[in-house]
């Protein structure tokens, strides 16, 4: 459980959602490179500005719900909206007030090793926002899919963003790659903390993975890859490119 | 002289300018708080995003001008275009690249300290963009003001804007003036610094005073307090409050 000095994340998106802050996050990674962005504004956004692959994504979702670092809630807001049963987590239990605050009626602070066949029996897990990325690690992915395998019906599905860290030419973030191999860790284990005022989360590992990757993460625990939106990555190297996997479970494995 | 890992400052304006950031800063403080804002966007706005005080400022400057700590040189471009001659200088190497690319014909990287009467004999200093702060705590303030009372003339003015620190009740803010009258410091002497990037300045104090306590600071270094603009804080809460000081020597003392 967090403690409130280190629930960082929830104050930010609180402080935004209250009027009391212009809307910014500042994320540092373990290598001393520190970046500010407009989390707050993108974690309470309306639904025609997310980007086309969530807002296709989402199409996908039925029946019973679990929205996996469910933050201010915006994704599980619009299923419940449209009907589906929703229930929504996040380790942040500012932002689950914020979720209760905004009319999501099952939201729950729990971390992702809480998350356990106990909560239910679900029929698409969604973790849009990069959140793939909760999943820490190589290790923990696969033990994790496999929990979820354990918790979903059999035409279930988890609907995952990530984001494809290595079309880059930013020397910061190829060095922070080549760190990461030195010290055993895939490239885009990310190694940071969400700092707000005097307000800091602890260090956690955030993954992010190419296509390739996460299918070699998949394999073996249950699920397969369906598909991916978009297909392939842009020919552009600005920046790590975001990307949507929807995943199935594996006949094969049932 | 800042090394370029230094000189976090010039790199987030630097990327703005050439539009490959998001114009966001990130200040970090002493005792572990830390704030994103729009900094790079404020500091090449356009004269008419100026606040009114200091456009009601910039009427008074006349005659040849120092900017001090003239980032990316909206001062320095808007009194040149006015006619006036006109040296930035900046401890940020990179913000003076951006000046020059800008069109400031004069604009040298030199520190505070390194401001000396072999510069010239200047009938305005300004200071805007709370840059009252670059004297770095009470002792030095006197020693510069004194410093450019020798290079000025006669009818000489100092335009500095400060930033009013005690009307808050941000309790984080309370408790930083208590820490710094414990260690003897003024309440409003914060000593921070700025990341961008892997790019971190050294720490170093920004000065924030009440008018009452810049009244003190001037006393018995040749200057006078003119007028401030506003004349007296508004009477909200919500954060410190800016204003602009006019100085001008003191005939008593000349």
């Amino acid at each position: 459980m967090l403690t409130d000095l280190q629930d960082a994340y929830g104050h930010q998106l609180y402080d935004y959602f209250r009027g009391r802050s212009s809307g910014l996050e500042i994320v540092e990674r373990d290598d001393g490179f520190i970046q500010a962005n407009f989390g707050p504004r993108t974690y309470l956004s309306k639904y025609d500005k997310w980007p086309g692959r969530e807002k296709a994504a989402l199409r996908l979702a039925r029946g019973k719900v679990l929205d996996v670092g469910c933050g201010g809630g915006r994704h599980s807001l619009f299923l419940q909206r449209k009907g589906l049963e929703v229930l929504g987590v996040d380790v942040s239990p500012l932002a689950i007030k914020v979720c209760k605050m905004r009319g999501l009626r099952k939201a729950r602070v729990l971390s992702i090793e809480q998350i356990t066949p106990k909560l239910g029996l679900f029929d698409t897990v969604i973790m849009l926002g990069n959140n793939f990325g909760l999943f820490h690690n190589h290790k923990l992915a696969k033990r994790f899919l496999r929990t979820l395998w354990r918790m979903t019906s059999p035409r279930a599905r988890i609907i995952a963003e990530s984001l494809d860290p290595y079309p880059t030419n930013d020397l910061f973030h190829l060095a922070y790659h080549q760190l990461n191999k030195s010290r055993g860790r895939m490239p885009g284990q990310v190694r940071m903390r969400i700092r707000y005022r005097k307000y800091c989360s602890p260090w956690f590992d955030y993954l992010l993975v190419s296509r390739h990757e996460m299918k070699e993460i998949i394999s073996s625990t249950g699920w397969r890859v369906r598909r991916f939106i978009p297909e392939r990555n842009q020919k552009t190297m600005a920046r790590g490119q975001p990307y949507v996997a929807i995943l199935e479970r594996d006949a094969r494995e049932s």
